[in-house]
C-alpha cells in the first residue's frame, strides 16, 4: 500500500476504519466474539481452524469468512467440518477490508453465532493496515519461516493480541530460536499472549483453546 | 493494492513501467543480468543468495539490493560475505517498485558488475504486481509453506522465470506433494524452469547455479 501517494492511503484508511466500526458493532449486538486471523502463506491458519472446529464443536456456535486471491480451496476445507464458511476472493488483491467482510457478514445468521473467526490472506504485511470490526487480531508464525520474523515484520506483531508459534513439531530439524520469536515479540507488544503449538499434533493447543473459549464467553451478550 | 480506486491503481502501475523500463536499459547498457527475488517471508531468499555469492565468488561480479520493511539486517548478512549490498527499507510497504531500485542503483559501481539480484520484501502478493526493471522474476517457495501455493497465489508463479522449490531437506517431516507444486505450476507457466533444492544442506543447487552462470553469461556484454 504505501507506494500509493499518502493522501489516497488516508482516505481509504479512515474510510475503512467507519465500516470496521459499523461491522464492530453488529458484533456486539449480537455477542459475537470476532477475530481476524492472518499470516504468511502456509503458517497454518486454516490448519488451526480446522483444529479449533472440532475442539468447540457442540458448545461454541462458530462461522468462518474465508479470504483468498482467488480460489475457494480453503473455505472447502471449512465447510467439510460442519461449518458455515463465506469466501471472500479477493481476485489478486493483498489483503481484506472492512468493506468485503460487511459484504460477506450479510451471508451469515449472526443472531445464531457465537464465534466468528475471519481468515485473511497469506500475507505478512499489508492486512495489519486494515481494521476488519475484529474484537482481536490473532498472528501466527511458522518456526520453518525464521526467528527474525518479528523485528523484520512489525507491524503485524505490534497489533495482534495472541502469536501462536506454529509447527514446533519441526524444531528439531530447523534451526529457529523460540526464545529469539518471544522476545522480539514482547519487545513490540508486551500484553501479546503467546502460545507455542503443532496444528499436526495438537501439542500445546489446549491452552489456546482455553484462551479463545474464554473470550467467547465475555462477548456472549448477557 | 487492488481495494485503491482503480484509476490511481492504473496509473501507479503505468509510472512504475517507465521507471522499469529505464532500469533495465541502464542494466542492458552496462551489461549487467538483473533478478527480481520473491517469496513468502522466511522462503528462503536470503540463504539463498548467501550460498550463491560463496559459490559464484571470483567468476561473477555481482551485487544485491536487499528490500525490507525496516531492518538492515539481510543487507548485513550479504554484506558479511563480502559483497556489495544496498539497503532499501520501504517503511513498512509491502513490495519494491521501480523508484525505490532505481534510487538504489546510483550506490552502485554499474560499470564493475556482471549480476545484480534484487531481494523484494517477504511477500508472495504485491511484489508481483510492480516490474523493477529486472530480466527475470525467481519466485522461492518452501515445501512448509504446503503444496497448495501456486493454484491459491497465482500470478507471482505465473510471471517468474524459476520456480525454486527449498527447504527439501524438511519433506521427511511434513505433508507435501512436490509433484503437485510442479503440476499446478506448470499450468501457470509452461516455461518455467523448476529446480528442487535445500539452501540448508545445498542439495540440488549445482543445477541453480548453472542455470543462473549460463544467464550471466548470455548477458554480459558482447
Amino acid at each position: 500500500m504505501s507506494q500509493v501517494n499518502v493522501p489516497v492511503v488516508r482516505n481509504i484508511l479512515q474510510a475503512n476504519e467507519r465500516i470496521a466500526a459499523a461491522n464492530r458493532k453488529r458484533f456486539e449486538d449480537a455477542g459475537i466474539y470476532a477475530l481476524n486471523l492472518m499470516s504468511s502463506p502456509g503458517a497454518g491458519k486454516t490448519s488451526l481452524l480446522e483444529r479449533t472446529i472440532e475442539k468447540l464443536a457442540g458448545h461454541v456456535r462458530m462461522a468462518v469468512i474465508e479470504g483468498d486471491l482467488q480460489t475457494s480451496q480453503d473455505a472447502e476445507r471449512i465447510q467439510r467440518k460442519g461449518v458455515q464458511a463465506v469466501q471472500i476472493n479477493t481476485d489478486g488483491g493483498c489483503h481484506l477490508d472492512g468493506n468485503m467482510v460487511q459484504i460477506a457478514m450479510d451471508a451469515l445468521d449472526l443472531g445464531n453465532l457465537d464465534l466468528l473467526i475471519i481468515e485473511n490472506v497469506g500475507n505478512l504485511v499489508c492486512p495489519a493496515e486494515f481494521n476488519l470490526g475484529e474484537h482481536d487480531k490473532i498472528v501466527i508464525l511458522s518456526v520453518t519461516e525464521g526467528d527474525d520474523k518479528p523485528s523484520k515484520y512489525p507491524a503485524m506483531f505490534q497489533q495482534s493480541s495472541v502469536l501462536l508459534i506454529n509447527k514446533i513439531d519441526l524444531l528439531p530439524y530447523i534451526e529457529c530460536d523460540v526464545e529469539k520469536i518471544r522476545r522480539d515479540a514482547r519487545r513490540l507488544n508486551a500484553h501479546q499472549e503467546v502460545f507455542e503449538v503443532s496444528c499436526r499434533t495438537g501439542e500445546g493447543l489446549d491452552a489456546w483453546y482455553a484462551w479463545l473459549e474464554e473470550h467467547v464467553r465475555d462477548h456472549r451478550k448477557r
